[in-house]
């Protein structure tokens, strides 16, 4: 990389490849691209030939990711995972996923022919958003050795199952173990839009990664009596919307008092659900999350007995249903180091920070050491249309990435895991 | 009337009368009966039966209300209306109206023949609910002259009109306006279940309606913006659902510091509505009620000054729709005395107090002096097939309307009216 200028240039056709991408999709009006989808083909072939053209040798592995593998200076080089997902929500963005995996192409480029002391391999993940088959990262779940014959046999609401899908896209499902990370991988990196507000809000073009948030999410229902809104006075109620908005109330109070928790009633429903008529129940559901899972755990607990104590002051009963509970998952120590020495390095002031969001990071750090850097969403905007990015931010990652690989390379403590790997 | 016996014979008479009506439904499963569906012919038959019985000439005016005049002494004696409606709603129990009408058939017949100074008319109406045209009190609007051109030409979800109804009655709407009220008018009187738990919880058999209350029925929604639960901090966030609930407790806290106000927000709705997305939008209603219209009016100037000052406090904005404003409407003051010394005089302790939920009466009122007798509904339960009446409740009250035309027949203030009349 020879300096700002080229990093600019870069920039500006990283998005517009995004933006090339974004036009495969399977709805005419609108960017969609999911688990294997004929549009998948259309982007695989694209990103193949920048690929290629860099040095890289592609392929597809059996559960549909889209591989380079740029080798490294030596045969036998362990290497370096660098990617993200190339499924999309429908009517996506251009960004989400996408740009994580032609920022890897770019680096490649960036590299010009020159090796490193690792080879890298460029992911592009098959499925992370769940949209098909309500089960996410189905692609990274496979380098983990986690597709197993139970989710190749989940089917979509058609009835069509993971398993058809890759069958349909020519690859062999029998095979799935050959998309399993293997001893001489040295780590997995991530570049991703932040999803949220906080860089923007900030006014900071990069983040890193420390953790990917635990999260919990309860469903709670709130029982009480439906009445005649006109003949039941105050006193005599047993008002289910009421006993579930001052927990709502409740819940966002703790939240804001938790340092870094984040805590959502996203749904509300009240049956009968009538103008005139005292809600006997009150549906609401509650997603909570934190960086550190004590945290999380605590506050859950709080949350719950608040509901509980708001329910039995009132004569409400309280039903809760655990509909998920998925642990944080820490980012690599060595690696968030090197990350935010990287984006000193390139002039930026780095960011540190949770990623409430789920990514593929999440699933690959079960394995290998797993790193996340974040690029500002302008305005906190994605999974929309108008989900963008800064070209300035695209062109620090890229630069900060550049710096990271002669980091890397130079680094004895990674020499150290290149030779245990 | 000879005596407590006497009453409680009847009273069992008058709930078996009432369930043997309830099986004159449209719907095999369950008590349903339109606005002039072919059960209300079933039900016609039988109550004429009754009233013919008792010596009173039965004729159904040409808005289906059925109609069975009872002579006074003299041949031109002015008359008493007592009534209340026919018509239920879908899976309806068999007190709400019918009782009404029921009783006021036992009053004939327990008068055995006794002619009063006035004459007395028993009108069972033929549609109050307002569930097939959305609009309530059809049967009473005919007799204040508001069963006008516009409501004949109302159209149900089948594209059915009003007028039809009527005419496939075997009715003639050109007539409508033979049903309305004459100036021999005395007043009306209605005797009605409850439909709340204000006599129950204070173990009494039997109210006096003061006033039906003024009702005000508003729309909010509160926009926000919706945003990724996980990846927004609690200080960026515009979540609607935080703000509605917020509101709600508002709501409460405002009518439970108001005697006699009721306050209710019965319908609550998120948008997009997803565990993980904080909501962008909720939309919520409130229905305020309150005996005294400047009290009704001064309390939903609050809440909507209190919504507003939510939404602003929070960045979020706020839109309403009012949708109904509707006055109280005051009951006879003569009358209201009359029957609170009538139940007295029986032994019992009346309560006084106001109808949340809208009655004929208050229709009849537009034109003549009306009044309400209210039955404990055990439970406060109404609208449903577990609605129910004691039989020493049906024998009180039956008690109580032969004591007020006891009272009546005696009054020189009705004397008065009578000759004005």
């Amino acid at each position: 990389m020879s300096g700002l200028d080229n990093a600019s240039a870069r920039a500006e056709e990283i998005v517009s490849r995004c933006k090339l991408l974004a036009s495969f999709s399977e709805d005419p009006a609108a960017t969609r691209r999911m688990f294997l989808c004929p549009a998948m083909r259309d982007c695989h072939r694209e990103i193949t030939k920048w690929l290629n053209a860099a040095g890289a040798k592609v392929s597809v592995d059996p559960a549909g990711n889209l591989r380079g593998f740029y080798a490294g200076a030596e045969a036998n080089a362990p290497k370096l995972l660098i990617g993200s997902h190339l499924d999309t929500i429908p009517n996506a963005g251009a960004y989400d996923g996408v740009l994580g995996v032609v920022l890897g192409v770019s680096l490649l480029e960036s590299l010009g022919g020159r090796r490193l002391p690792f080879a890298i391999e460029i992911i592009g993940f098959s499925e992370e958003e769940g949209v098909c088959f309500s089960t996410p990262f189905i692609g990274s779940r496979a380098l983990v050795g986690r597709l197993d014959e139970e989710l190749l046999n989940r089917q979509d609401e058609t009835g069509s199952s993971v398993r058809a899908a890759i069958e349909s896209f020519g690859l062999n499902p029998a095979e799935i173990q050959h998309a399993a990370l293997k001893d001489e991988t040295l780590a997995y990196l991530e570049f991703h839009i932040e999803q949220g507000p906080v860089l923007d809000s900030l006014g900071r073009p990069l983040g890193v990664v420390e953790a990917i948030a635990a999260q919990t999410r309860i469903e709670f229902v709130f029982l009480g009596g439906a009445n005649h809104a006109g003949t039941t006075p105050m006193y005599l109620r047993h008002d289910a919307v009421a006993g579930a908005a001052e927990w709502i109330v409740a819940v966002e109070h703790t939240a804001r008092n938790t340092p870094g928790l984040v805590a959502t009633v996203g749904q509300i429903e009240a049956q009968p659900g009538a103008i005139n008529v005292i809600a006997g129940s009150a549906r609401v559901t509650l997603d909570v999350r934190h960086g550190i899972d004590e945290i999380c755990e605590r506050a859950t607990q709080t949350l719950v007995r608040q509901a509980e104590e708001i329910a039995n002051k009132r004569g409400l009963s309280l039903k809760q249903n655990v509909l998920l509970k998925q642990k944080a998952v820490r980012m690599d120590a060595f690696l968030i180091e090197q990350i935010d020495q990287a984006i000193r390095q390139i002039g930026c002031d780095p960011h540190r920070m949770v990623s409430g969001a789920g990514h593929d990071a999440m699933i690959l750090a079960e394995k290998v050491p797993a790193a996340m850097i974040f690029l500002r969403s302008p305005g906190g905007i994605s999974h929309d249309p108008a989900e963008s990015v800064e070209v300035e931010d695209v062109a620090n990652a890229l630069e900060c990435g550049m710096q990271l690989l002669d980091q890397l390379a130079k680094s004895s403590e990674f020499q150290k895991r290149m030779c245990r790997a």
